[in-house]
């Protein structure tokens, strides 16, 4: 994410493809078809858009070739399937973990909880610090699992689908383990949180 | 999601790869690789890590090939990319709306807020009932907008990755609208929830 992107909103009422939406939208006056796909337009409606959804918070570790630990952390995690048991995330291909995603044959897919705010943040921080601690230990085939997450899972990489310079990772599930009971964490607004009330 | 597989869950702990994991896991007792994909120790190790996620709602709607206005909630829908704006979400090729989506060249990408929870109900129920009511309206292209949402995205169907009988969707975003200010909707174990506290 490009957090330094501050495009202009538009929010008069705008006629695309024909039909006047109501007011409000931040579609462009232009059709969307032959808008620059870099356009302010389109990024804002983006934007907008996922500042009001919430996501689950992951982390995902892998080795590099020299047996390194690496990884990060996504709110992009996504269940594919269960029967195989299938999830995906997403990076991009400019992160620091990806060039051991190309390589690595298995990752582990972390689930945090409330009590693991600061593995989220480290894990998101300078790639040098990220397994400088006692936050992790070696698991099956040396993958790095991290302590007290709510759970865990160990996959193989099954795809990995470039979009531009991103992609969607897809990781066929393999086993994993439990932790502690705990809250889930979210992030949403730019803040962890945990969920609330039902409604 | 297969609720009705409830499979047998191993506590005690397991060697796995040559390495002793720590009590507590799911791990099977023989190496992942030489596991039917399809056993329980893996897709247990997948449900008691999904349950322990939260995920923020949407809905997608597209027009099937007749005009037919067609859609579904999702909790997979995750960023890719903020330039170009790229979203994710991922289905079953299986599902009702999956022959529309395979032929739609757009789709409407729509947040839910906590006055949306009728919406996402809707949108999860028998398919034929999804579109019955004034829920929605046709917005540009003719695609059904959903109305009262928290906000709304509208793009271009990129990619569809097939992977076994699921798939997996890429949205370029080309413009959008927002709804009131409300708290996201969430889901997490089986209940629709909004964000809490701050941790």
């Amino acid at each position: 994410m490009q957090s330094n992107v501050e495009p202009q909103v538009t929010t008069r009422p705008v006629s695309v493809g024909g039909v006047t939406d109501s007011p409000g939208t931040l579609l462009p006056a232009s059709p969307p078809l032959a808008a620059d796909p870099n356009a302010p337009d389109d990024l804002a409606a983006f934007k907008h858009a996922f500042r009001r959804h919430a996501a689950g918070v992951a982390a995902i570790t892998t080795l590099a070739p020299d047996g390194t630990p690496v990884g990060f952390t996504a709110t992009s995690l996504a269940s594919l399937s269960a029967v195989p048991p299938l999830a995906t995330f997403n990076m991009a291909r400019s992160a620091s973990s990806w060039a051991a995603i190309t390589a690595a044959e298995r990752v582990v897919i972390h689930m945090l909880g409330a009590s693991n705010r600061s593995i989220a943040e480290k894990l998101a921080g300078p790639h040098l610090e990220r397994f400088s601690g006692d936050h992790w230990h070696p698991g099956p085939y040396g993958l790095p699992i991290l302590i007290g997450v709510t759970s865990w899972m160990i996959g193989r990489i099954v795809e990995r689908v470039s979009v531009h310079n991103n992609a969607v990772v897809v990781v066929q599930i393999e086993g994993g383990g439990m932790g502690a009971d705990d809250q889930a964490l979210l992030y949403h607004e730019r803040t962890y949180r945990v969920p609330g009330a039902a409604v």
